[in-house]
Formats: C-alpha cells, structure tokens, sequence
C-alpha cells in the first residue's frame, strides 16, 4: 500500500472533473494541487534498538523476519486515519518503529511478546494496516523503544469444516484472500468492510469490523466461533463452542481488545455455502426518517436484505455529484424525477444473496414493506453501481487530499427511537464545529448497519483543509461530535474502534467502573504496559467523561 | 416454593403409576417412599450477625427489609440442584445465612454490597433460587459471616419502546410476571426455560440462560441490550446500544458473572410482538443421527423453526414410559408403529411462533427440508403435549426423589462435526460411573439449542439412591462426565452456569491465562472476595485442568 494512502501506487484518479465545481461551489475555492512527499524524504528518527535488542528479537523470528530499513519502517508509521495521512503526506510522521518483526506462527508471536517486555519495548501489533482510529500509531509510551508486529505471516488457513461451518484460520490471514480461497470451495465469510481489500481477520476480530453485509451476514464478532490470543502473560486458548453458559465470556473481551492487551493469532470463523445469485437495488425515500422506519421494518423480517444502507438527503446529494459513474448519476436523477422533480430524497440500497428462489421470495417480502411504507424501487442499475464502487472511499479521499480537501468519517449506533435526534445532534456538532473554524463544511450521513434494536450512523464530512493547521482544525470536530454522542449515550464507535481517536470519551461510554475494569484487564495480560501504549484503555486523569475541547 | 423442591406445598405429584414398574425394571426395586422433613425440623446454625451488623444493614434496607426468621433462612439455603435437595430433604443444609436482606432499589444493593465488605460479610444474591449448580450455597468463605440478598423487590417494569422493541426492567423482576405484563400490550420476551416460573431476569442474566424457544428468539444473553450493575467496587451503568466497537464488550463480562463480582440491578431487554399464530408438532427420525443432521439443516434456513428439540432413542422411549399423558403415548405410539412396528426412533418437536401466513410458509420450508432427509411429521399432538409438560421436569424430580430415584441432568456443547462423538463420550462416561457404583442408570439425551455451527446436548440420568451415600454416589458421575466434556474441548456447561459444580473444571475449558483473567476481574470489581464466595471463580490450586475423581 501507498505510505501516503489506500491502494497501490499509481492507482487512477477516482475524482471525476466535474465534481471539482460542486466542491468549489460548496466549500470555497480549493486552490492548488498538493502532492505528497516521495518516501524518500520522509523523516524518521534513528532507530533506537541497541544491538543486544535486535541479536536477541531475529533469534526468535529469523534473520528475515526484521527489518530496520526505511522503507519498512514508513510503512508501519501508522494507519490509514486522517491524522497519520496529514503527517505521512508531509514527511513528517510524529513516531516510527525502531523495528518491524514479522514473527512466523503463535508460539513466535508469544515469545516476541515475552520478550519485548523483559527488554522494555513497546510492541505496536499491526495486520492489514488500515486503523483510521490512531490505533497504529508507534508511541513507545514509558518504554526505551517500539517495535511493530507485523502479523502477514501468520497466513495458514485450515480446511473448513462444512458440517459445523467453521474455518480456522491464522490471525494475520487477508480476509479477501481468505474470501477467494472460500470461494474456491464454494463458501463465503460474508465480511466486506470498506477497507476489504487490505484488513487482516486478526485486526477485524480486534476492532470488531463491521462489513457491508452485516445485515445478511453478522458482524465481524459474530463470526469468530473461537481463538487463539497471545499476551505477555500467557495464552488464552479458547475452543470454536456454538454457545455457552461458562461464565464471563473471555472471547468478547479478546475482541475490541485493539493490541493493547496481546495478540490474535488464530481465529475460528463461521462461514456459509457461497449465494449462487445476488441481487442489490436502489429504492428512493422522500426524507431520511421515512428510510429510517423502513429499515427498522425491515429489520425485523425473517430473511431480511443482506445489505442495508440508506443515504441522507446531503449524502444522496453528494454520490450523484462526486459519482464518477454515469450509471448512477442517470438512475438516480431518473429516481429524482419520477419521485419528485428535483432536488431531496434519500437514497437506499438493499441487496440479497442465496438461491435464485429464496432471494426471490426475499426480495417480494421486502419489496412489500416497502412500498406499504412508501418507498419507490428503482431498480438494479444503483445496486450494481454501488456493489461496483463500495471499496472506493479511500481511494476518492485520497483525490480529495491532494485537493486540500479534509474528508473524515465517524460513526455510532443508537435505538431507533434515539437515532434520528441523535443525528441531528453530531450532524449539527459537526457543522458548528466547521463553521467555527472559518471552513464551513458538507456533512452527510447514512445507516449501513441495522439491528432489530437499533441501526449504526455513519458521517462523512468535507471542508477546506486548514494549512498547516489540519490536525487542530480536524481535532475541534472530533471532539464536538464525540461530544455529542457522548451527551446521548451513544457508543463512541460501531465499527472503527477506539484506538487513540475515540479514547478521551470512552469513560464516557462505560464510567469509572468500566475504566477500572479495562485497567485490571490490563495489569494481569499486559503487566508491563508494553502493548500498543496509549491505544484502547483510558490514560490517568481519563477515568471521567471528557469535556469538548 | 417448597424449601425441598419445586414448586408450591401440595403440588400433586406428576409421576403416573405406570411408570414405578417400568423403573423398577430398569434401576432394580425402588423401596418405600422417602417424605422429605418438615420445615421446623430443618437442622440450621444460629445466626452469626452481631447486633451492630443488623443495625447497620437495616439502616440500609428499613426495618422490613431485614429476615433472621427460621423459614426465610431455609428458604435461602441454596437452589435446587440435586445436591441442594438431597441436603434439605434429609434436614440437613451444610450453610445457611445469617440474614437475608431485600434492598428496595439499585442504590441500596450498591451500600449493601459495599457495606458487607467493610463489615467481612460474605453476599450471595438471591433472584428466582433455582440454580442447579450449587450457585446459592450461602458459604461464608472466610468472611465473618453470610449475608443472602433476595432481589424480589427491584421488580420496576419500565414502559415498553415499541419502536427500539426495548423494555428496561429491575434485576429481582419474573419473567413469567414481564412476560404477563407483556402479553397485556401485545409484546412477548420469550424466553421459556424450563424454570420459567421462578427465575428472575437479573438471575438469567447472571447465568446465561438459555430458553426453549432459543432458536427463534435467542438466548438470554442475546437479549439483554443494556444493563446496570452494582459490585462493591462501584457501579458498571452500560446503556442500551445495539451494537458498538468500542473495545472489549463490558456486558459480556457482567453476563454470566453469577454473584460472583457484583450484582445485576436492571437489564434491558429485546422485546418482540407477541405471535398470534403458533403451531408445534411432533417429528420422528429413525436415528439421533439422521434427527441431527437435519436440525443442522434447519439450523440455517431464514424463518427456522422457533422451537428445535430432539430426543435420542433412550429418552424418547423414557417420555412414553414417564409421562402422564394418554395423548403423548398414544400419538408416539402411533408414530412408532408407523415408522417401523415397535421400538426405536427418536421423537423431535419443532415449533413456530408468529403470524398465521409467516408460520405456514416458515413451517412449508421447514417440513420440506425435513422430509427429503428422510423424516416422518406425526402432526401437533406431540407439540400440544409437549407445551402443556414444557416446565414439569423439576416436579417430576421431586416425585422421583420421593421414590428413592437420583435424577440429574447437565448439559454441554459443541460444534455439528463433534456433537455424536461427544454424545458418545459422555453417555458412556455416566453409564460407566453409575455401573461403577452398582447402581446401574438410565442415561438419555435431547439436543435442544441450535445453532448454525453446533448444538447443545442435555443429557439427564436415573438410577437408585445410595442410600446416606447420595453426594458421593452423585459426585462420582458428575466428575467422570465433566471429565469427557472438557477432554473433547467441549463447553462445561451450556446454559446452567458455572456455580459450585463445575468450578473445578472451569480451567479445562478456559485455561491457566483465562482463570488468571476471572481473578483479576474479582480482585478489580470485588477486592474484599465477598461476593459469592466458592462460586465461579476458580479457588487456589484449580488453575489446571481437573482430573476425574
């Protein structure tokens, strides 16, 4: 991957021309192109690993399984959130890896991890490198120095066992190579993040991943069955079991666990028979909270959409502006104009997989909700546009930086009877927080997840970057808007995690007695605080809810 | 409820007289009737509360809050497991507590549990009393005393959130009087254990129950959407979220915790709108296995079955024998008859909830299913006898108890491709120890939660009392099949919690970092160890796998 970005160098522009003049229109003029700089001249500080260190670390991974080199080390200067690319972008990352180790199976990792504890190194484990929570950035904390885990040899992947559904697989195993490998046996995990073409099962098991498909599919925590997890303390080893009663469940403490209290070295994964048909579509709403109570219908049926997502009205604004498709742009102005003319409407996408029968039946019984609530179905020409362009975020972020465009995304979840105040609330926290700055912005959001219960919300907001002040002016909004979840009692993150972004407002989430908890957590797994310091659990003085900044 | 059973005094007994022979030709020649003593004959060591105690305590819960009487502290002695039966039928509870407390809300519980450290007093909560794994020995550990905290009065039941399908309710609440309050406003939890008409929420939550409609309406634990929690550390207040990645999943940590770090306060609760449709009926198979491979193939389809339970061949053939219904023996007989003459076979029930249309095309694909592998639908019969016998297992026992007959059962599970070996294992494990002790036993099986990547098994046995040997005669078989479950990594338990009984075994199961880990939890949430003393937690010297003893 780019050290500056998503994707392979030399990856198209996905930015079309003409969206430039909407953005212009909207944010203010967006001045110059601005390249980032070459990997050559990004500066990092001398490795500070003493020799006896490094003899010691390549004992127990091999003489090629640690690197020092610059290249190596860049790349493993943090994740993929706006603030670790406004610093890689400028050369300037604050923290580098003294060392980058590439450990060859479990008992590898468990040793490293030993060991960097007796020689006082912070040990930052990093799989698909994708964090956009700050969880990857190398702090050393208290330590002499950090070393970055890189889990890609960790990659064995088991045969599945088609009766119980389950595959075994190593922690830092791709999940779309895993996807591919399935697929080849005529099986599926069903997880599609927007970040699936690089994460790691290991890192979505430790974020607790959300994918595109959770409707259908479940959550990236639902599928781990059982796991491997390696800390400085010990093993825990605990067996693929459908369900039990034997206390505390210790695998949802592994999960979200973020490398701050060891390692996933192995996961067991529920899979399925790969859908033989597929069927995704657009359905036009005329405002959000009419969307709204069709999801939560919908959510509720037997056999329900695998894919569920509904756009607000800016949102749905924004993907006919900034669509490099003409497919997309003619389906929904034709949704437009038959709804209403122009202007308004929410556009929703719902998707099935399985048998060409049962998405069928599927497929009438949402339909049937649906138009009884209100919505227009406008065919499979958005569905396909979307199924076509859902990993493409990052990469039209990456377009936008080099526009001086700040583009960040944060999301929470709620009730259905919390959600839609709750998404006036951070919408409003993030325009106000904007509009302080003298950036006013475009602020968008849709629903990707639903649950009987409740949906997930997920904001997207542009705004003229602030020059040599993004990460100020990027702080400002992330934390009115953490605020403002915070106010409601929402969680602070559905799907990206805590990481160092979301941290100052966790005690806000789970109180001082939660606090205590990730703390004791920590003593007995982690006892000499080496990993990923400053990621996950609350720092001293962080033990009440924060105030905006 | 009866201090030495089930159910209130003058319960009729549910054991027909057709059955005493079939027994006595299976487990040899039961004698005469055993009545269980007298409550006033109840042998009980004076309590230990010093006057200061009870002035202090009663400050907290009001002069009516507080029971030193005879018959409360019998009432609170222990569960109704086996173990606690045999003890109080003879007269003979090894514990008792020294009062018995009812806080009247949330905060009392907090001072109560923070005041019973400071005083040395041992708290074991008290919610429905109907654990079966010695969860409510009231063991004064090495506290000066015990206190037993009866949670009856946090029975608050907030007003439903249709929209959020929510509803908040106090820990000490009923869930046969919720589910009243919420048949009255058209909603349903249901969550049928077959304790249903003693258990608090608060006490399902704390062990993860597991209701005989799980496979359409989920587990406790999947219902509880938000919880408080009192520990005498402070209080844990996790608002209903639908999903989140924010770290490791705090409610995990509280949901099977069984008294043992604090106590649970108030759940929120996933709530449905009460079927008016629903239609349970009787299947056979010629084999447990041909039954189980097509729960597993009912186990994925979309709108499965709510119901899903499968007797093996030696409990099919004991539910003819035992029950007291013409209806059920006439309808299996038949079933029996038609499927091959006489003998063999295995009875399942499946069942539907919902709208008239859902369940009549949820039950076609069902029943389809079901007939290509092979199965013969001998129609509702079974269903309606089967509803109308769902909670009378535990009288039953206390019939059998009266007739010299050790009754228990005790439940795992696994994943689809391990659960006949395991069944194997652990049937054989039990047969062999009872045989081991001549007293040969009937052993049988159902599989009664399903899940796409495995199943739970229940397996119950009979054989005759050892005669003032009974806890040694029962501990023998509970060893040997603990043994067999975690020898095939299987779960020791699977929605009977942990308690006393499986505490050694727990270790097996999570291993020497996860036993590390529940410790760290109680020194963190519980630092004076009062809570529960002897439950869940592995004691000094239980880090390792058990051997059988």
């Amino acid at each position: 991957m780019r050290f500056w970005g998503w994707g392979r160098d030399g990856h198209p522009s996905v930015l079309p021309e003409h969206a430039l003049g909407f953005l212009a229109d909207r944010l203010g003029s967006l001045g110059r192109r601005r390249a980032p700089v070459e990997l050559e001249q990004v500066q990092l500080p001398p490795s500070r690993l003493a020799g006896a260190d490094g003899q010691v670390l390549s004992e127990v991974v091999g003489p090629d399984g640690l690197a020092v080199d610059h290249r190596t080390r860049v790349l493993h200067c943090g994740g993929k959130g706006y603030p670790d690319l406004v610093r890689l972008r400028s050369g300037h990352p604050d923290y580098a890896p003294d060392a980058v180790l590439f450990p060859g199976d479990a008992a590898a990792v468990g040793r490293l991890l030993r060991c960097s504890a007796e020689r006082d190194l912070a040990v930052v484990p990093f799989g698909g490198g994708t964090s956009v929570v700050g969880g990857l950035r190398p702090e050393p904390g208290s330590h002499r120095g950090v070393i970055s885990l890189d889990l890609r040899r960790l990659d064995a992947i088991g045969r599945p066992d088609r009766e119980s559904r389950l595959i075994r697989v190593g922690g830092g195993v791709r999940v779309a190579a895993l996807e591919q490998c399935l697929a080849s046996g005529g099986l599926t995990l069903g997880h599609f993040p927007q970040s699936y073409e690089y994460v790691t099962v290991g890192g979505c098991a430790a974020t607790r991943s959300a994918g595109q498909a959770s409707s259908g599919y479940g959550r990236f925590d639902d599928m781990v069955v059982g796991l491997r997890f390696a800390s400085p303390d010990g093993e825990l080893d605990l067996a693929a079991t459908p369900a039990s009663a034997a206390g505390p469940d210790l695998r949802e403490l592994v999960l979200g666990s973020e490398g701050a209290l060891g390692v996933i070295t192995e996961v067991t994964l529920g899979i399925r028979p790969a859908p033989p048909a597929r069927r995704y579509e657009g359905v036009f709403f005329e405002t959000f909270a009419a969307g709204c109570e069709a999801l939560r219908a919908l959510a509720e049926l037997d056999g329900r959409p695998d894919v569920l997502r509904l756009s607000d009205e800016s949102e749905t604004e924004q993907s006919i502006a900034l669509s490099a498709s003409h497919g997309i742009r003619d389906a929904l102005g034709q949704g437009y104009l038959r709804l209403r003319g122009v202007g308004g409407g929410c556009l929703a996408i719902i998707g099935f997989d399985g048998g060409e029968a049962g998405v069928r039946a599927r497929r009438a019984r949402s339909v049937s909700v649906l138009r009884r609530l209100g919505a227009v179905v406008i065919g499979q020409s958005p569905g396909r546009s979307w199924l076509q362009s859902r990993f493409s975020g990052p990469y039209l972020r990456d377009d936008l930086l080099d526009r001086g465009v700040m583009v960040e995304t944060l999301e929470t979840a709620a009730t259905w009877s919390e959600l839609l105040g709750l998404r006036r609330a951070v919408a409003d926290a993030i325009s106000s927080a904007l509009q302080a700055r003298g950036t006013p912005g475009l602020v968008m959001c849709h629903v990707s997840h639903v649950y009987r219960t409740g949906a997930s919300l997920y904001f997207t907001f542009l705004a003229r970057q602030q020059d040599g002040d993004e990460l100020t002016q990027w702080r400002a909004v992330k934390s009115a808007a953490s605020a403002a979840i915070v106010g409601h009692r929402a969680t602070i993150t559905h799907h990206h995690a805590v990481g160092r972004d979301h941290r100052p407002y966790l005690a806000g989430e789970i109180g001082r007695t939660g606090v205590g908890v990730l703390r004791a957590l920590k003593r007995e797994l982690d006892p000499g605080a080496v990993m990923n310091p400053g990621v996950l659990v609350p720092l001293p003085g962080e033990d009440q809810p924060a105030e905006p900044s």
